[in-house]
Order: C-alpha cells, then sequence, then structure tokens
C-alpha cells in the first residue's frame, strides 16, 4: 500500500502538533504508512521554516502554504489533511477539507459546540470523506484493559461509575490565571472550556468504555468571572479578562445500560496540592461481580489522551505494557488499519453529551439524550 | 452536677444501643455524669433481662418497662429518654418523649422522612426539652480537624467538593441480598433507604464542616427491585421481596459558600472488591490555597460515625489522635457540655437536604434549598 500523503494546517515550530501529533509519523511503523508532503501555516515564513525543517527530517519535499487552507486542500500529493489550530478556526479550516474531499484529521473539541461539529460530521458523510478525531485516549492500553474487562463480564453488570478529575494547574486554562496563549478558552463563545476541551476528553473515555448516556443532570459553576493574565514565567502581568465559561461541572446521569454515573471534572485550582492530595484522576468502576479503580497521581492525569493512569481490578494492580505518549501513534496506526479510532461520528456523540450537560446546568433540569 | 438519669426505649441484648450508645455511659467520665436508671423494650422478658443486667454492671437499680413508652416517660426518675428503635417507630417513641417533656436522643435518621421529624423538631422547641440525635460522625477527631482547618482559612476559599462512599456489603442493606432484620430499609415509606441513613451521616458531617447547600441536581436509582432474603448466615432463604427505593444515589449542586459539590452514594453491592479496590470512601475538598482529601480503605469506612479516615492536607498525611469508636462516647460528653453535638434543628436540616435530593430525582429538576 502507498503511503498516505498527509499535510498539517497548523504544525509550526512548538504547540500541540509538533509535540505530539507529529513525531510518530516520523518513525517506524508510521514512517513507511504515512508521508509528511504540506504544511499551511498562518504566515509564510513560519510555513517555509515548518516545511524546510520536516523536509531535513524526512529527505522528502515538503510543500509550504500559508494563509487560507485551500492551497493545501487542492494539493494533488495530498490525501489527509490534518487541522491543529485554535478550536475557533476548526469548521472554516476542516469544512474546506472535506469539500475538497480529503479525509480529515481533526484535532478535539473537533467543532466549536455541537452545531459546527454535526454540520462538520453530516458534510464528511455526504461527501464520502473519512475522519479522525484527536480523541486519543481510546488508544491508551490501560483504557483499553479496561474496556476489554468490561465486554468480557468480568465485573458483571455495570452498577455505577464515579469519576473525578482536575485541570493540573500548570496548564493556566479555565482558572484565576490565564496566559495570553489560553485567554480564549475561559469564554464559552470560544468553544474550548473545560468541559469541551477536559470534560469532552474524559467523557469520550467513559462512554467509549461504559457505553452511552441515557440522561444527565448537571451543575455548572463559573468561580472565576475574572482571570488574572499571566506571562509565559506566570508572572501576572496586571491585565485582567472576563471569563464566562464554568470552571467547574459537575454530572449525576444514567446510562443506557442502568448504570449511575457521576463525574466531577474541577478546574480553576491554582492549590498548593499537587499530586494524589490534589486528586487528579481518580475513576471507579462498580459492577455486581468486581470493581475497578482507576487512579493516577500526576497532576496531568486528566489529560488522559496522553497520561497512562494505574489500573485496580478488585484490588489487584494489573500492569499493562505501555503508556500514554504513544496514544497519538496508536491512533494514526489504528486509521491505516481502519478500526478502532475516534472519527467524527463519535465526536458528535460525545458533543451531543456535552451539549446537554450544559443545557442541562443553565435549564436546571434533567436532559434525556 | 447531678448526674442525668436516662432512660433507654430499645435497648436490648444486642443490637446498635447495646454496642454502642450504651456502653461509654458505663466507664468514666460519663458514669459520673449520666446513670442509667430505665429501660424500655417490647416484651416484658427482654426488658427484665436488660435491666437486671445493668443494674448489675452499674450497681444501682434499673427499673424494667416494657409496651408503650407512656411507662418510661412517666418515671420521675428519668430527666432523658434515648430513642433506639425501627426508624418506623421513631416518631411515635419520641412525640411521646416530647409531649412528656423529657429530653430526648433519638437515633438517626430521627423521623421517617421531612415531615415526621419537622414534627418532632417543633414539638421540642415548643415544650423546650433538649434533644440529641444520632448523628455521631462530626465528633470524630478526623473530621472536628477538617472543619478547623477549613474554618483556619488555612485552604483559601472552598472551590468544590467530591465525596463518593459505598455501603459495606456485609450490611445486607439496600442491596441484592437482605436478612429478615434488614428487610425494611429498601422500601422507600419506611424512611430508613440508603440515602435516609447512610446518605444522611454523609451529608450532615458534609454540610457541618463546610456549610449549607444551595441547591441539588440529583439522580437516583433502583438497581434491585427485587432483593433476596438471607438467612444469619447470607444463605438464600428462598424469599424474595420488592423494594423500590433507590440503591444508588449521585448529586452534583452548588453550596451556600459557591462551592460546586458532587456526591455519590453506592449501595447494592456484593462484588469481590472490598477495601481500597472498592474505593469505600474517599472526599476531596479542594480550596483556592489546598486540597484536603479523606480517605479510607475500609470496607465500613462510609459509616462515619464510627469509622475515622485518613487525612491528608496538601500531600502531608495528618495524624490525628482517637479514632470513631469513641464518637458516641463523645457526643454524650458534648450534651452533658451543652456544645457541639448534633440536635433536632441539625437533623431537621440534614432531613431537608434528603428530601430535596428525592424531589429533584423525582422530578428531575434542580430543587432550590
Amino acid at each position: 500500500m502507498s503511503p498516505i500523503r498527509i499535510g498539517f494546517i497548523g504544525l509550526s515550530g512548538q504547540g500541540w502538533a509538533s509535540t505530539m501529533l507529529a513525531p510518530p509519523l516520523l518513525e517506524e511503523p508510521l514512517s513507511s504508512q504515512y508521508q509528511l508532503t504540506a504544511v499551511s501555516t498562518s504566515n509564510s515564513a513560519s510555513a517555509e521554516a515548518t516545511a524546510a525543517k520536516y523536509a531535513s527530517l524526512l529527505g522528502t519535499p515538503v510543500k509550504p502554504y500559508h494563509g487560507s487552507p485551500e492551497h493545501i486542500v487542492s494539493d494533488p500529493n495530498v490525501d489527509l489533511v490534518a487541522v491543529s489550530v485554535k478550536v475557533t478556526h476548526h469548521f472554516e479550516n476542516a469544512m474546506k477539507v472535506i469539500d475538497g474531499g480529503k479525509d480529515l484529521f481533526l484535532e478535539w473539541p473537533a467543532g466549536n459546540g455541537l452545531k459546527e461539529t454535526s454540520a462538520l460530521a453530516s458534510a464528511a458523510k455526504e461527501k464520502g470523506v473519512r475522519t479522525i478525531v484527536g480523541l486519543q485516549g481510546r488508544m491508551d492500553p490501560v483504557f483499553k484493559k479496561v474496556k476489554a474487562i468490561i465486554d468480557s463480564g468480568e465485573i458483571g453488570r455495570i452498577l455505577s461509575t464515579s469519576l473525578t478529575a482536575r485541570a493540573f494547574p500548570g496548564i493556566r486554562m479555565w482558572g484565576p490565571y490565564v496566559s495570553s496563549a489560553t485567554r480564549i478558552y475561559g469564554v464559552n463563545s470560544n468553544g474550548g472550556t473545560l468541559l469541551d476541551i477536559g470534560g469532552g476528553h474524559l467523557l469520550d473515555m467513559l462512554t467509549y468504555i461504559l457505553g452511552p448516556v441515557a440522561s444527565v443532570s448537571a451543575t455548572l459553576s463559573n468561580q472565576h468571572p475574572v482571570a488574572e493574565v499571566v506571562d509565559e514565567n506566570g508572572k501576572p502581568t496586571g491585565e485582567t479578562i472576563e471569563q464566562d465559561a464554568a470552571t467547574q461541572v459537575a454530572v449525576s446521569g444514567v446510562l443506557t445500560n442502568g448504570a449511575v454515573m457521576s463525574v466531577h471534572v474541577r478546574g480553576g485550582m491554582e492549590t498548593k496540592a499537587d499530586g494524589k492530595a490534589g486528586t487528579p484522576l481518580l475513576w471507579i468502576i462498580d459492577g455486581e461481580k468486581g470493581s475497578i479503580r482507576i487512579e493516577s497521581d500526576d497532576p496531568k492525569a486528566s489529560a488522559v489522551s496522553f497520561m497512562t493512569p494505574r489500573l485496580y481490578v478488585n484490588g489487584e494492580e494489573i500492569k499493562v505494557e505501555g503508556n500514554g505518549f504513544a496514544n497519538a501513534r496508536r491512533a494514526w496506526e489504528a486509521y491505516v488499519k481502519g478500526d478502532g479510532y475516534a472519527d467524527l461520528e463519535a465526536a458528535l456523540k460525545t458533543k451531543t453529551l456535552i451539549d446537554a450537560i450544559k443545557r442541562s446546568g443553565k435549564e436546571g433540569r434533567r436532559i434525556n439524550l
């Protein structure tokens, strides 16, 4: 099979795409299965620099584009376009990829809200393009193991699940302090709130493993309506900005399998407590015949797309080979194989759940899905 | 000060009163502050036996009564009547104590539901009798320490709290298996459900420490509509009974101080997982300046009225002198001092919260308190 020729919108010298998404493509086995042929960034200088860097690393040409996504989308040497830009620009870029008939990688949180994501999923279906979305947590060996245990019936009928997670202070999003780079995420209309991003990864994981949610009752609260802007060293610049997105999301509900769910995603914290004391991730799944406990003391543990927690089944720790930093590689591999990765249809399900949680919090009532 | 003369309704050869409530009264310092002068049970034989047993232990007379509570209530040698019977008989006994002008100890869950508890609290206030309710968890040295830490401002403004607890399988209540003694607790109308009893102790603790709840959105589910009756060895008798009470209670909400709350009380489990794997108690309190984690791996840990968990503040374990088995003694001592124990007014607040949770679950909407 000839390699999938991939073009990146938003791959630059630093940031998520350059540290997490692109590197696995440069190594075997992916370096035989994918070929980076083009990049597109916001300005010509960064495009030239990035293209030159990857051309040098790969020993094959990488075409630089900038400005409009049309150019990279119409490049005949590109099969799949990866979009990894600010969420506020996801829709315009992703829709042009689909319209151009190219396959699409779209970073989570997919569209800005349910409506955009729904439009993208419909367009992709209509156009017949393949999609993959940056929900790599389901590729994690621990979460795969948890799913296998549950699917096997080993712990019996699932009675309940309880998950609490905490955005790590260092991320400077959704909290009392924000950096210039992250200042957009505290505003609901930008589509990258704590619930959209961190909550989305967690809920995608939970529903991937336990199945769909039937109803939710939610409490959302914005405890930091004014955030201080900090510089790259974390020092306040003196500027403040207004935020309206929830910094705390607590949800109860019922899954379609009858299990009761409790999820609490805690943001906005800059406390002294890190690690275990801060309880960055604790996820319990109780079945009639056994209990699973998933836990991590790593401050970044709630980032389940690349962090691997510890797994306990009925009190025994289960060691699983591999760790979460390879989840992006695993997702690219699954895309080649054609199975097991999250696509826009999967993203749409999670966005529908997130939208229900937001509506429940706003309207103060149970929302049935 | 002359000792408080105490009479017990429901003190027999075995059960809660004989193992937890009465023993501390027989030892210093309480043996100088209280004098057990009378007991009343359902039949004359057990009354005689219990009275004789305690008279022998104390070396002072103990009067036996049986049948109606009027007799012990009108005994001039009784100042305080302790009611520790099945919750379905709490109201009739407690109201007669109040009507008789005697001070009252009433075991948790106080009345059967909010209405009875409200009537008892009003009657006690009107009659001017002192009351004490069996919510001894707030006497626990760990929970007192947590309250002191929070009241001191050490962890700053409270942002969130997340609590998950699990009824221990051995209790044979609210689950797939019930014993003859516990079969009434799976039925809502009997007032002793998982939320009423276990949930009530936990919520009383949480609000004692963090302050009142402003609103709740709840999910309640009965996952075991039919329970198997088991004998004293846990073997099924072949009989089944219907249950309508929730075996799972998950609640989100907001406290009046603005903190977001998530509480999940899990019942109905008879899994292989015990201890840490079953996560019997994990309670997180996050403040702007620090985090508290309260945790226990003991299967009975959710019984906070007599179980002492471990306490971590910003990752450091805080060792506290004393354990929960002395909580009943501490409550009796506090009653003598006149401060720090739960009374019917406190019970009424927790019953009001429980009632709001039940209504929220039933009506599928947020309930403001």
